[in-house]
């Protein structure tokens, strides 16, 4: 039973349609997208009951909560800087009843404490932010910038925490924008992150890729898999059979009809 | 008007089907195949009149060949280390009556002449052997082994080569394996040929890609722009439109015809 005073301003509770599970964003800071439910359902192949799993900057906590509904893993840490998403995340694992399976910091993900353990996990997951500061707009609210640009940390930041904490063999899986491919592999390659399998995201089969998923193995050996593409959309503007599978949504039966929901 | 003594055993001569070209291969070596005619075609959008060219590892002088027949340009340099080879791609050209605007030059790309002066090209271009030399099959056949794998020249070669006689500025083309996609992409970066262009082609809209177009500019600054994906065939196994179109072939009025001439 949720209290109205459990929310606070602009607070608003949303159902992530997946095992009941809500999550509190805050609609004038960030609200999680499409990319995230991508990472998670990416990332969660490789998630069994005792796999060792970390989300670097996990923001509202939406990833930590995704991986959670589609695996039975039973431990999941969350590393975020900001203290009010910190605290909003922490109300939101409350209200799901799973606090005891994720765990959210209040940490910079340079230096998360010493509770995380160097080679230590066998999966860390990052959705970092996209843009290199000072290219592009800067969004004028802080939160949604730091989810955004390199303010607070870089790729570089990203990786070699990524390499410090994962175990040798483990596995690091971010999404990214398709401009930094280059970036994003030769980095990941440089802090011994081997890219191993990528997955390029179209919004149909007649456009360019806008992101990646990509997946590397701490130590691995040079020879990368790169999946069928991802499409997001039918001719007709209609979602394709795969975003309604990795969503977990019912394809509604009125072709036409959408889904409105979200 | 061609005498039977011009060809050696074994070799025939096929019509390229753009602007009455030909080409001699030798069917129990290394036949030109899809990838030749897609480099070319994407190589050729940078080719202008004056643009100073050179194919790395040109073998029968296919690529040479076909960029002189989508483009203006006056000069065209390859080089081939195989004298056979050289001494095939050669009468080619005589063969097309083109001996003045393409020079084959018997050399190993790893030291060119000093007529091939550095920092002199505008655009270079390589085919290169795809395997990592000791992985896979090697091809008993010398011509064909080392077309395919890197016994007389690797990757780091092929680069090192491109970055001295690329003017600064001026734009290397190579299309090769999407398995290597990490190793292309952070050597290229590592050598200066900062990855700029990429196009995956993909055997159909329902399969990974399994090979990619790149091109990249030396001294380039770090954006990467991903075309939108080359589809080879449809799903009723005809090509797709876009593959007529490089190879300026007129599509069968017969759907189901197929073309055969190819």
């Amino acid at each position: 039973m949720i209290e109205k005073s459990f929310l606070k301003e602009n607070e608003r509770i949303d159902d992530l349609q997946l095992k009941d599970l809500q999550i509190i964003q805050n609609t004038k800071k960030f609200c999680f997208g499409m990319d995230a439910v991508l990472l998670a359902d990416f990332a969660a192949k490789s998630i069994k009951k005792d796999t060792r799993v970390m989300d670097l900057g996990t923001g509202t906590g939406i990833i930590p909560l995704l991986v959670y509904g589609r695996t039975e893993v039973e431990q999941i840490v969350g590393l975020e800087i900001q203290s009010e998403m910190v605290e909003m995340a922490k109300r939101s694992m409350m209200l799901n009843d799973v606090e005891d399976t994720i765990q959210i910091i209040q940490a910079d993900l340079k230096a998360p404490p010493s509770q995380v353990l160097p080679n230590d996990y066998d999966v860390i997951i990052c959705n970092p932010p996209y843009m290199v500061y000072k290219s592009g707009l800067i969004n004028p609210t802080q939160a949604k910038a730091v989810s955004r640009h390199e303010i607070l940390c870089t790729l570089e930041d990203v990786l070699t925490t990524a390499k410090k904490y994962l175990k040798s063999k483990g596995k690091f899986y971010m999404i990214h924008r398709s401009e930094r491919l280059v970036d994003v592999l030769s980095m990941m390659r440089r802090f011994d992150l081997e890219p191993k399998t990528i997955r390029f995201i179209h919004p149909s089969t007649q456009q360019a890729p806008n992101l990646l998923l990509v997946m590397g193995i701490k130590g691995g050996n040079a020879h990368t898999k790169i999946e069928k593409p991802l499409y997001v959309y039918l001719e007709d503007g209609e979602y394709t059979e795969e975003i309604y599978d990795i969503y977990q949504w019912k394809k509604p039966k009125n072709k036409g009809g959408g889904n409105n929901e979200r």
